[in-house]
């Protein structure tokens, strides 16, 4: 044991997060595939518990079981267990492992861990883990306390209160996992609280947590803020990154509220059975589920084929880096616009408030965008193979669903077939893992060597 | 009019190469809706006249209304002249505009020109032009003349004759459209001359003209090669963008046919129905006919899903630039196929044969490819509201179709609502112009005066 951990140590980074991610699964779906984890009146086989591992460390939400008809106590607090392992990162132990060895962070380690935790520096990255998790302590705990007012009444004290810890911290993780039935939270689609707290926690999770500090440490500037003009001004001061990742959240759900508004205002199966304040609520919470939370409080299925088309887009372009929501990411996606409107306008630099954007940051999301895109549609097309009966609109939904560690699901999950099923899987563990991930575990290997410069060649595109 | 002229001359030619194409589209489609164009039991509207004409100069082939049972034979001349107009591009018409105003071409104009013709030096434009046009009469007379052997005994002398021109003519341009019937080509399904020089001229004409060129100078080399040895040391004199080209289109083609024979040999409804050599003839002209030429040996819409999700990559990708095929381009995807290898090796330079690429056209590849899966989606979104109840599989196809201006339909155009082929008209259109000269459209104005460099700002992506 003290030889692997030893030989463990020396392998990428970019590897020992990989299986480390894939270790905590298998041993997740071994746990949970225990008679001590499950109610008496489960039928659920080993697959469904290792899809299940793996959805939670994925913190997707899919599965193929509901959890509150398979696992008892136990097995839902392993629940947890595995989703805060997903929702924090795996990062965090590995980097944790690093430090036990007493072994320094290499540079080329450190750039890895820097991407996998898109940070910048890694000064004080000891403070800096301490503080991701004292904050996500703190968020989990006020959103289950708030929780409590409504659950503790539904379920009874010792219910409600473990109910509102379930909840708050899958909220939180973007997990989208619920403990309550097997229709994740329709029935709470007119409840205030749910449509308030539920998608603040899933906002806080998926910023990314260099957002939360840039914005605390400006925090106090922020308090004192007397006008409009004075809270532009510090905002001015946030990181360009902070500023670009929350325009483009913001900007994301005005504009899935916009799109859901135009296509189900008047469907019957969906929002055209609410009161009008059920409408807006029902409106917010899917417009920011859609951003990889994964929970409900409408019937997917019952949507038209324009907006299960649509909603694609925001799964996959789902929440920011470094925190817990997944995609392809607001900034990935928002450096691909950049690019494209500056290419139409002829121009070579690609601006952003008043600073240049390097190159090969731009070309690395370019790639991402295109793999995901790529790897969605492999997945698609198998699919296609293994369930040729199910409406292509479904399986497409589902997959882009997956990779962007989303769970939402036009309850499909459970009735494919488990070939689709296995596919399902690789796509949340591939979607987890995260694409610069692999692409530095591939790359990591003597780059310098290889990599040789020639004379320019010249190919004509277009 | 000269005051017309003259004002169109100082125009852009990249708005000229698209005003010449909605000029040649919209007299094109006045034309056909003229009565003397038309057959005596006509029904068309003058929707589908634009219809036809738009497909017609995009070479798309798709259809609201069959030409045999539409136009009559100067309805058919007509459609002839519009498959020329837009297979040789208005380009031709353009520069020669150009010429004829005595004006000579800016340094900018000529980089336009360049890129819309995928062409390296503008030495000897007229010189260029002239034996394109040579060459294209040369392929499409001998093309026509190997179909009337069998035309002839099957129409009689006067039908048979112009039927094999059309077909050859059509075939050359990757245009799709035939004047046989409502089904394409499905008659000749097991006919080899149909299997062999369709696909033949189809190739010819998608490959692009420069690769012609490259290769017909190097043709001595290769008539006296008395070895494989030979052949390919004459191949590596192949400029770099003619051997990426030839490679992809056999890659492409023999992976259409793995593909095909996989998911349909034994479907009774396609290729199950058909004796062995049959089978060859039909899964060869398939594969070949998808990259954007547009007839069809075999009923689409009785294939299976996944042949459908998948024959979507074909179409998309497209022929070579600089000829008569459409979609996103062999190179400009082999380009982004080696960025992502690269990016995943984990180097920087990007490479093929000894050359290092220039960065500028990678980039450009990946907003092309980027630009077009998004025009796409948007196509297909739309699709999504007007024809909710169609298989969502028959409405992608048709968008891709579409946009690559293949042509191909799993017999959908005709059925499909106003709103959706009016969305299709857009994409033929679209997909015809090129991003390319979209991007140089829009962005020729003032390009260094508002090309500012700040100082370098980070965004964190992944
Ligand atoms: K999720
Ligand atoms: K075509």
């Amino acid at each position: 044991m003290k030889k692997f951990l030893s030989q463990f140590s020396n392998w990428p980074i970019s590897i020992k997060i990989i299986v480390s991610f894939a270790f905590a699964m298998f041993v997740g779906s071994l746990i949970l595939a225990m008679p001590f984890s499950q109610l008496e009146t489960s039928q659920a086989t080993y697959f469904d518990h290792l899809f299940g591992a793996i959805s939670m460390v994925a913190v997707t939400g899919l599965s193929t079981v509901p959890v509150a008809q398979t696992y008892n106590l136990f097995g839902q607090i392993v629940t947890l267990v595995l989703i805060k392992l997903g929702g924090l990162g795996l990062i965090t132990i590995v980097s944790a492992i690093i430090m036990q060895f007493g072994r320094q962070v290499s540079m080329k380690e450190e750039i890895t861990l820097q991407q996998a935790l898109n940070r910048n520096d890694m000064k004080g990255f000891r403070h800096f883990l301490l503080n991701v998790v004292k904050y996500t302590t703190i968020f989990e705990a006020l959103g289950a306390f708030i929780f409590m007012f409504k659950f503790i009444p539904l379920f009874g004290w010792g219910t409600g209160i473990f109910n509102s810890i379930f909840l708050s911290i899958s909220a939180f993780n973007n997990a989208g996992f619920d403990n309550l039935g097997t229709s994740s939270l329709q029935d709470f689609v007119a409840m205030p609280v749910v449509n308030i707290v539920v998608p603040v926690l899933i906002i806080l999770g998926g910023i990314g947590f260099s957002v939360w500090f840039d914005v605390a440490k400006h925090f106090k500037q922020f308090r004192s803020a007397k006008s409009w003009l004075d809270i532009k001004g510090t905002y001015r001061h946030l990181t360009l990154h902070s500023r670009l990742v929350i325009k483009w959240s913001l900007m994301l759900i005005l504009a899935a509220m916009v799109i859901f508004t135009l296509a189900e205002w008047t469907n019957p199966d969906s929002l055209g059975g609410l009161s009008f304040s059920g409408k807006i609520q029902a409106i917010f919470f899917q417009a920011v589920t859609l951003r990889t939370a994964g929970f409900s409080t409408l019937n997917f299925a019952e949507f038209h084929m324009f907006t299960l088309v649509a909603f694609t887009v925001f799964m996959f372009i789902g929440g920011s880096p470094g925190g817990t929501a997944g995609g392809a990411k607001t900034s990935t996606v928002a450096l691909v616009v950049k690019l494209i409107v500056t290419e139409i306008k002829g121009l070579t630099n690609i601006n952003y408030k008043n600073r240049t954007l390097e190159m090969d940051i731009i070309k690395r999301a370019l790639v991402i965008v295109v793999m995901f895109i790529l790897l969605n549609f492999i997945a698609l097309s198998l699919m296609t193979i293994f369930d040729e009966d199910v409406p292509l609109q479904y399986l497409f939904f589902e997959t882009v669903s997956a990779f962007g560690t989303v769970g939402l699901s036009a309850n499909l999950t459970a009735t494919l077939s488990r070939y689709s099923q296995t596919v399902i899987m690789f796509c949340m563990f591939i979607g987890r893992i995260g694409p610069i991930t692999i692409f530095t575990a591939l790359g990591n290997r003597d780059r310098r060597k290889r990599d040789i410069k020639y004379a320019t060649g010249s190919i004509l595109i277009g």
